[in-house]
């Protein structure tokens, strides 16, 4: 688990997730943070520490594989790192390092006492990255698929009622247009429905938006439906998967949803492919705030976080709701469980 | 009313809507429409045809006021119009005519005994306008900014627990670049403000969001958000409205509603101002799609329709939800009365 950026809500909802049993039973977490920056948090809420603390580099952490938690301390010579509120240079540089350590980690083969089977990632600050001279990865999702050496990778959704794929992110609106091809639709597809059947779906049905209004109004509201993504339903239908589309994004997000009440019914889609960052995400946290995780497939390893920011507006007075981190860690969990599984079967 | 494309759902709601004795009571109902359609769709959802029958131009409707339900029938010689399912070059003319004959009607003086004080419009397909040569009009609203001269206007949405209006519509997503302007954003604010007045919020607080991901991050995904909607935002306040953001369009929605339960809260919001399209259709449709209603802004005249479409897939099943029509109808009433008011009281 990196910690995110210590400026943010990253250690208050890790000390609140950390706090429930059933998140420190399912795994042995080892925490790259702040040791400050935790205690602190823990104080704010009212939780006990509830980890053993390495200092970074020691050789003590090949040791440590018996601890639920473990906090591997960045803070060197027992010095407590104090930052500014807000973005900042160092919070980017220690954020950024805590990934950049934690992808090492799961990289290493899994006989290695420092192996992760998985990486969770606590909330970092796009602005700080690039004060740090990290810009050019404007998130987790693009550093991860770089050192992972990801040719196609996407960034999903999953909550207990509705899971959606991004074909593009963290862009431009007006950049998707060269962005979006039929490969990369066709590769989120395919992503998707990989990730799908990793969570237990055997045979996804996966609904995929279109781009413009109405998706397009049959051309009149735009070209993008008809020329890109319509040919990318298709080729993902020919290999075999169960995609439609392209539908209105208004509409559809309510059909890949179950439906509670007297007029109740199963969702009719398991997965929603989005074109843009926010034509995905605006139902998720409209509905799934607090519980949604985002997960990046296509790593060839388990990686999740929680779906919010560093919210630094809040941070410090225990508001920050950790039940997104919670949701990511158990999911994380049995992703990696999942995994091993399959495997073993194989 | 116009009643929509014929070939739409809009018959069935509309018929449905009109059995309600509420809507019946709030106004006298006058439908441009088809007979023939009517009744079929009268028969099919098991309703009592419950309005007077007059032949397009006749001299009959001029005496019609005491008539709760009017339907001016543009079927000639009465032979009955059978379209097509789907969208037609017939449909196309047919409920272009009924919005050009109900804007001809809100247009005349009050004291006409054609004048309407307000116009309602059932679903139309813009795939049947454009067959029909009508293509140049992508909906009803920029029809009706045109006829009625308004430089100034906007498309609203309007449900019990949450206002959006868009700065662009129906047009193609990757155009919003050259659609936005900062004065189309100010006007967008201040049309938002004075109907939230008109719907009795006498001083409301309007929430604006970004275009890009997370509001552009600080211009890292993006300069509009910095470039355009900051400085319009900061006009808008300067000019006396309490407008605020850009926000990150994936959080502000949920700030713009009142929570329900233990955690509870009233709405932080009275109205969310969105860049385009889906960014405020998606909320919209997604958590009030059988109640949300369309309201045109700026027109000096009160306009609302149902916020669907024609679903010409249900069309004929009786399973189309009469609920946004039937707000739609409400809402029309309550808006002309409230204007008649003001007149009154200036």
């Amino acid at each position: 688990m990196s910690l995110g950026d210590p400026a943010g809500i990253g250690p208050e909802v890790l000390v609140r997730a950390l706090a429930d049993e059933q998140v420190r039973g399912v795994a042995r977490w080892r925490v790259l943070g702040v040791g400050s920056a935790m205690h602190k948090a823990a104080e704010l809420v009212g939780v006990e520490p509830c980890w053993w603390r390495v200092p970074r580099g020691s050789e003590l952490l090949e040791t440590t594989r018996s601890h639920d938690v473990t906090l591997v301390d960045y803070e060197e010579n027992g010095e407590a790192i104090v930052l500014p509120r807000g973005p900042s240079k160092r919070g980017g540089e220690l954020s950024f390092r805590f990934v950049e350590d934690a992808i090492a980690m799961a990289r290493r083969p899994a006989d290695n006492p420092l192996h992760a089977d998985g990486i969770v990632t606590g909330p970092i600050s796009k602005e700080a990255w690039a004060l740090a001279g990290r810009g050019k990865y404007p998130g987790h999702t693009e550093l991860l698929a770089t050192r992972f050496g990801a040719k196609r990778h996407g960034m999903m959704f999953v909550s207990d009622h509705l899971r959606v794929i991004l074909v593009t992110a963290h862009i431009p609106l007006m950049e998707v247009q060269h962005a979006l091809t039929i490969g990369r639709i066709v590769d989120t597809i395919d992503l998707g429905a990989e990730a799908c059947r990793s969570l237990g779906i055997e045979h996804p049905r996966i609904a995929v938006c279109g781009l413009n209004p109405h998706a397009g109004e049959g051309g009149i509201l735009g070209d993008e439906d008809q020329r890109l993504i319509a040919p990318a339903v298709e080729l993902a239908r020919r290999s075999g998967v169960d995609a439609s589309g392209p539908f209105p994004a208004d509409t559809i997000f309510r059909e890949a949803m179950p439906r509670a009440g007297s007029g109740g019914r199963p969702a009719r889609y398991d997965l929603v492919v989005a074109m843009y960052h926010d034509q995905g995400l605006i139902p998720v946290k409209l509905l799934f705030r607090d519980e949604a995780v985002n997960v990046t497939v296509g790593l060839g390893a388990v990686r999740t976080s929680p779906d919010h920011g560093t919210a630094f507006d809040i941070v410090g007075r225990g508001v920050a709701d950790p039940g997104s981190m919670r949701s990511a860690m158990l999911l994380a969990a049995r992703m990696a469980v999942s995994r091993a599984a399959r495997r073993a079967a194989h």
